[in-house]
């Protein structure tokens, strides 16, 4: 069991802030990048989170596949739509200004979608479409990424786990809050079962020949995640054709790379992520309080339904990883001694040494 | 294995215009709602054709639930968004309309988002979203549906089988056409294996203990089906937020019905369903032909893949079902004995004879 040192939120922030800075970010972009990445640990979603400050975003600015200084362009504008051109920067910066926009036109014209090209990774997906809720708006974030995801019936990966994101503002319950890879399980899932040398459940992922296995190391040397819903007696092919629907919207519509022509963050390239955002103002359809109290009853619907025999509790989207980012936020945010281990060497290794202490350790997390 | 009954598409359409006006539908109206009848049969997804011309709208235009002549009302409209109130009519009819609304909407808008109330059940999914395609646009459809689906960790249906279309054009391939349900399988598939006293995979159904069955008869009997994913490790809740999600854009931001509350076929009220429509003009975003042929290339790429052991062919969505419709529409339609049964029985009551002589009949589906 992986033990996890808890720290003060403040303090990372203010230690990831430092660390981008030093990599030519400036000062308010690299707020934005920290916020993104510590919103993910916050969350619960430690496989997006500080886990891979070094390996997804430092070393690309150290190698210059992420350019923090070069502007993010319009390619094309209308009332209700908008295409930009990333301009290689951090997939957050690029994301934040994409879902600012957005929100802003959807304001003017009742609802609006913006597709962005040669972005980079841009952490959780779920916190552009949050973006839209003191708005008053759905807000809708999908993105491509590194191809790690086989088609239905193939044995290479060539999509990302292209998550889908939205988020839907509630009166006293609290949001609604989809944000989903399209595979069954993320990469890093499998890297921990195969550290742990545990078999995973059957359908997760395929060996390099595209047949199922519960072997994780044969998952991740030559092998693939499998798209949601896992083999086709499960329907796997609708999770691969979910993952194709967000690489359509994110990558074919703004110009981006697609499918097997995303940069993996080891390349020596530009990643050319391309993401997708729409904003939809509720109150275009109908009264916002309308709307807001037809969504609390819909989730007490769910939440207030009879529970199946061992079961205590029904969840809606989002609502696990509010009540995680309320605990981390007051008791600290969880991080693995391995997490903690790399951010020193990463540290190290740029000249911003990571010196927090940690408010405390425990064997295991303890949520 | 069923006996299938093979008859000309004319035919068909002929006798179900026929069937629709009797019961008080306009022949125009009569011609579309029979158009995405027949849509369904030919391109295989038999579970939405003709098997249900009585039982989801015969029946109920007979007891006055689905009303064929009150009008199509605009509840909002903003020049990318407009509400409409589908007047209790023929779900085809009123998705017909709202989706060319919003294809013409587009058109100015460069996209646009049209959400429905007080509709009836649709049909596929897939038909709507196709309409986008001739105009260079991407076509989005969703709807609502009566409760057959259960929350993760719940017992009880209180979600429809909630479909999520997306239809994109291409240049020379045949377009992308995703039309998928969120839960795993429909219900009549299981009523399928029950009827063949058949068990089903573990993960398609629970029982009315909210736990997973393989027996049919306890998921149709106080059961329900379950989201796609399926159980919890194989990250079920994520189909089950996709339900919610198809819910909120259709019943909730629409002011219809939704989960538990949306109307079954056999009840004496209207269903009050809600779809959702989206349309995106490609033009707004990129050139056609630029996007076009990245959307080939893309299609490409998991096509001409490396194939899993044992397997021949990669497919894209929506390419099996157009090889089905090319087929059925050049050597029949195919009908099982069941539903030609189910049509005789209808026509009888209704007064409109079905006297149509199959071309063929074959032991099981030919294709």
């Amino acid at each position: 069991m992986s033990i996890y040192l808890y720290y003060r939120v403040e303090e990372l922030d203010d230690y990831i802030i430092r660390f981008f800075e030093k990599l030519g970010v400036s000062h308010a972009d690299a707020a934005i990048a920290s916020e993104v990445l510590l919103s993910a640990d916050l969350r619960g979603v430690e496989s997006h989170g500080l886990i891979r400050l070094h390996t997804y975003y430092g070393s690309r600015l150290q190698k210059g596949t992420i350019d923090p200084t070069s502007p993010i362009t319009v390619i094309n504008e209308t009332p209700a739509t908008l295409i930009l051109d990333g301009g290689k920067g951090l997939g957050q910066v690029v994301a934040r200004t994409a879902m600012t926009r957005c929100i802003e036109k959807a304001k003017e014209s009742g609802m609006a979608m913006v597709s962005v090209r040669n972005s980079n990774h841009y952490g959780i997906a779920g916190y552009y479409a949050m973006m839209a809720l003191p708005h008053n708006m759905i807000g809708i974030s999908l993105t491509n990424a590194q191809p790690l995801v086989a088609p239905t019936h193939g044995r290479t990966p060539l999509l990302g786990t292209n998550p889908i994101s939205i988020a839907v503002p509630t009166e006293t319950q609290r949001p609604f809050v989809l944000d989903m890879a399209t595979s069954i399980v993320p990469i890093g899932k499998v890297t921990v079962y195969d550290k742990a040398k545990k078999s995973i459940p059957a359908g997760w992922g395929i060996n390099q020949a595209g047949v199922v296995t519960q072997n994780p190391a044969e998952v991740l040397n030559g092998g693939a995640l499998l798209p949601l819903g896992g083999t086709d007696e499960m329907r796997g092919y609708k999770g691969y054709g979910l993952a194709m629907m967000v690489d359509i919207l994110s990558g074919v519509l703004s110009g981006a790379a697609f499918g097997g022509t995303v940069g993996r963050p080891r390349e020596n390239k530009g990643a050319n992520v391309g993401h997708f955002f729409a904003a939809i103002n509720v109150e275009a359809f109908r009264p916002v309080e309308e709307f807001k109290k037809d969504m609390d009853e819909f989730l007490l619907q769910m939440k207030n339904a009879p529970k199946a025999v061992g079961e205590d509790r029904i969840y809606v989207a989002g609502e696990k990883e509010f009540e995680l980012a309320e605990y981390h936020r007051q008791n600290g945010v969880p991080l693995m001694d391995e997490v903690v281990k790399s951010l020193k060497e990463a540290g190290d290794k740029i000249g911003v040494e990571f010196t927090l202490k940690p408010l405390r350790e425990t064997e295991g997390n303890e949520m």
